[in-house]
């Protein structure tokens, strides 16, 4: 460790002296993570590793619902972000406050407690790796940030958790009255997505399994309702898997609020306005702030120091198809995770080329299946195109040579679709549709203007690291020599399939190729499938073992 | 549940009115939990039992240090008091505030929390059991309260845990002084007794086992010190464990400050004070205050509630034999565990026809032997005689037909030498030791003076809980009829040993009739007890699961 005082009042850990470059990651959620274990030990030998994270564990995000029920132990789903850098690098837990594209360095701060100062210091980098993150999206909505419970971390987990053992313990006082029970007892959970249907799933299986054992005098008062803006859950899904959740919870008597926003909270009830615009006030003990998230601070902030123009996206940091932030010299600066946003290479200026390329029959119109095609080549060169092309191939059946591929191709459109807007393709799925070139550029412009907004998650997030570390193993990456793109492929997501547990033990996947699956044996996989998808060999068993333990001797519910 | 609001503007839990006697039982720890798992289901068609406590979970307080480290989990230690209670009575989750002997009622609340008002609510009792324990004792030390970490509680070991894993990082950061780390990773226990003892050996497996290999560079930076009043540390135990523990401390490189008071602690730093006067400045990380028990304010307040001269004593509500409260109506209001202290029987009383049945040969003296044998017999009437007699035939060898039993019975004493002053004896113990009328009065006023002071454990808490669930089981208790105490036998403390881990896999016992044993079969031996003596079988397997998990896996040092 070299140590000076170059950077001035500020502590500072000088570049290395042996020649390394330095590698900081900023961040030690699924995208830093995944880059980390990906990165193999070797790559060591040519860069310095320091990863600079507020939070020295990594939590396995998709068991929050489950830990805040108490079916898994919180313990059972962090790892300590040192135990999987072992000797890759060394870590520091602080959180960065700024980034300084120029000097190339950022300065990160360990927060005053218990009478110790505030600790900063500064870190001059080579190439940065921004994996930071999102923050929560209260939409300004009033008394979100003061009386709901976010959903994006283990403390809130904890919290809810928490809470509600809380909310039965003031509702089996003596002095609690029947109206205050039914409010105590009502929990409020915004957001019919994954995270929101997994939560009321297990706080439904909690109070099931558990706390109506415990408090069996005033169990029937629970009511637990989600609060959803459109007019199912789990929208990103199947529609089937929308509407066997929407069974299950109807059958486990889980309200669905849908059509509704929240327009205000306040300490003890929230209320909605559905598309009618009437207001309905849900009184509560516990509301779970579970949707949207927002720009991270630190990503505005260096937004407005990269050069004027280079970045302006509302919500993330925008890099290229290689993750590269744009406006910051080759090289140098990563952005990756919910963090960022990739955008897409222009196909619209290679527009009347590919369409004289697709234009077999040379009638100056492209058919359906002419479209398709073009699509699919052209995806060589414009991996966003891949998606379009299979969605195409899957109306037009093109590839239908059998009633199962058939099939396997409609799946795998479905379980992409969240990135496809149906409605632009509805006038070319005819059989005998087509579209002239001027409709084609119209086209491509559609698909190419905005951004590829892959969904934040830690699917995305995580085949992002895993990439970013094979391209460093690839090539030598320095700001002194441009990447070599001939040799190095863009980034491709690869949508592997979404899973959500809906309860009773009972699960929803939506698989590619397979397609949709739901119920009992669906929720054995998902159990099997998020132990074995830990972080490591260590919290495969304490999940797995914690699972065992609160089937045979049900979830504690001590208010530790 | 009859409800009503005859007691004005607090809500009220009248009596029950199915003739049944309400039982309400303060704290939710080793003596109300102990009296809860020995009540019969059946005494329940007798008896309304409530338990009223601001916790509700009971805490297996021997393995807090273990859990500071993330040796077991705190979820382990711990078990719902619902899920203890099960039909044999009801539980409030509120903190009783106020005790009204006079009109027999406790006013109890639920503290203020996330905008919901303050709960509160009175409940009439027919028989008060009062098991609320102490609270810390800071002995008006500057800076204690604020700036040390008590160890009473879940959230004390949690706190520590934390306050552990906070410290290390602070010192990895690159901004960190060479005497900042020295002083962020000194850790300060102050008290030497098992809690102190256990605590230390628990973080020093911690770093040994697992710190030093995620911070490799600054774990010969770490300093652990026990601050001790006396010369030696386990004063109660077995001198021989206090030196064996001094020796597995020392070669762990664990510092004991004997002879040493704190004067005053400070954010960063304790002062101490050693014998001879002179001051020394320990700077920490963090310091454990793993000393001193005071009255819970609530017992000083019914003291005062209580008739005047009833209640006396600085630190416990003062009970008879039977453990009912001095002051109260006969049958309505029992005392246990650390907020109690039993006053014994005077057998002063009785010197003189103790003394001419003890004086055989009609000499006018009692010899060595004469003295125990009126002891043992009058142990009978005095329990408290008991393990005075015991001592003295140790001592004459009265009981000497064998060397084993001879052993024995010297282990014996030494087991309980806690509560016998040598001191005393040292004039009786020579072979033609003998006394004579007035010296057997002052031998009985001095044992009589003062309290029984049975130590603040667990186990004398645990007896004392089953004792009285055996006399509810006896006999009817009722204020209208006084305790039948011809049929009844009193409290009597079965000393069974006592424990403590000291590192590295070894820990000492100091078991009566055995002796002394130390090292790592007792390690083993300890283990498996502390595994056993779980209050359920959940807790059992889970505390036994998580040995094996930290043993294999290692702990996590997640500042989570």
């Amino acid at each position: 460790m070299q140590e000076s005082t170059e950077g001035g009042s500020l502590n500072y850990l000088s570049r290395p002296s042996n020649g390394k470059q330095r590698v900081v990651v900023l961040g030690s959620g699924w995208a830093a993570m995944s880059f980390i274990k990906s990165w193999s030990e070797s790559l060591s030998d040519k860069y310095e590793l320091v990863l600079v994270s507020p939070r020295n564990y990594f939590v396995y995000t998709p068991l929050l619902p489950a830990m805040c029920a108490g079916t898994v132990e919180e313990r059972s789903i962090v790892e300590p972000v040192r135990s999987v850098l072992k000797n890759k690098g060394r870590f520091f837990e602080a959180k960065c406050n700024e980034i300084l594209p120029e000097e190339k360095a950022i300065v990160a701060c360990f927060p005053e407690d218990a009478g110790f100062p505030e600790a900063c210091f500064k870190l001059p980098y080579d190439i940065l790796i921004l994996s930071v993150g999102c923050v929560n999206n209260t939409f300004g909505i009033k008394g979100v940030e003061e009386h709901t419970t976010f959903f994006k971390t283990v403390e809130d987990a904890s919290r809810l958790r928490l809470r509600v053992s809380e909310c039965f313990e003031r509702a089996a006082l003596p002095a609690t009255s029947s109206e205050e029970i039914e409010k105590l007892l009502s929990f409020v959970i915004v957001g019919g997505g994954p995270t929101g249907v997994e939560v009321a799933a297990e706080l439904y299986d909690l109070i099931e399994s558990d706390l109506s054992k415990l408090y069996p005098d005033i169990v029937k008062h629970v009511k637990i309702r989600v609060v959803e803006l459109m007019d199912h859950v789990l929208s990103t899904y199947d529609r089937a898997i929308s509407n066997y959740t929407a069974e299950i919870f109807k059958r486990n008597g889980i309200d669905l609020v849908l059509n509704s926003r929240v327009q205000s909270v306040s300490y003890d009830r929230v209320t909605t306005v559905d598309k009618d615009g009437s207001e309905t006030e849900i009184p509560f003990g516990a509301c779970v702030w579970a949707t949207g998230i927002a720009m991270n601070p630190l990503v505005k902030d260096l937004q407005a120091a990269l050069p004027e123009g280079a970045q302006t996206h509302f919500r993330s940091i925008v890099t290229d198809e290689y993750l590269r932030v744009h406006g910051a010299p080759d090289g140098t600066m990563f952005a990756l995770g919910d963090a960022a946003t990739i955008e897409q290479q222009k196909a619209l200026d290679k527009a009347d080329e590919l369409f004289e390329k697709a234009d077999i029959d040379n009638n100056g119109r492209l058919s359906r299946r002419e479209l398709a095609t073009i699509l699919r080549e052209a995806s060589k060169d414009f991996p966003h195109l891949a998606e379009h092309a299979r969605f195409l191939e899957s109306k037009t059946g093109a590839l239908r040579f059998g009633g199962i591929v058939a099939k396997a191709f409609a799946n795998a459109n479905k379980s992409t679709s969240q990135t496809i807007d149906e409605e632009l393709y509805s006038k070319y799925v005819n059989d005998d549709a087509s579209l002239d070139r001027e409709e084609f550029q119209e086209l491509l412009q559609t698909i190419d203007s905005g951004l590829r907004a892959l969904p934040a998650t830690a699917q995305v997030a995580k085949q992002e690291g895993e990439y970013l570390a094979k391209l460093f193993a690839s090539q030598d990456i320095s700001s002194s020599k441009p990447l070599d793109l001939k040799s190095t492929a863009p980034f491709e997501y690869v949508h592997k399939g979404s899973l959500a547990y809906v309860g009773s033990d009972r699960a929803v996947m939506d698989v590619p190729v397979i397609g949709p699956i739901m119920g009992y044996f669906a929720g054995l996989a998902w159990r099997g499938f998020e132990t074995f998808s830990q972080i490591s060999f260590r919290n495969q068993v304490l999940v797995a073992t914690d699972w065992a333990r609160s089937k045979i001797f049900g979830r504690d519910t001590s208010r530790v």
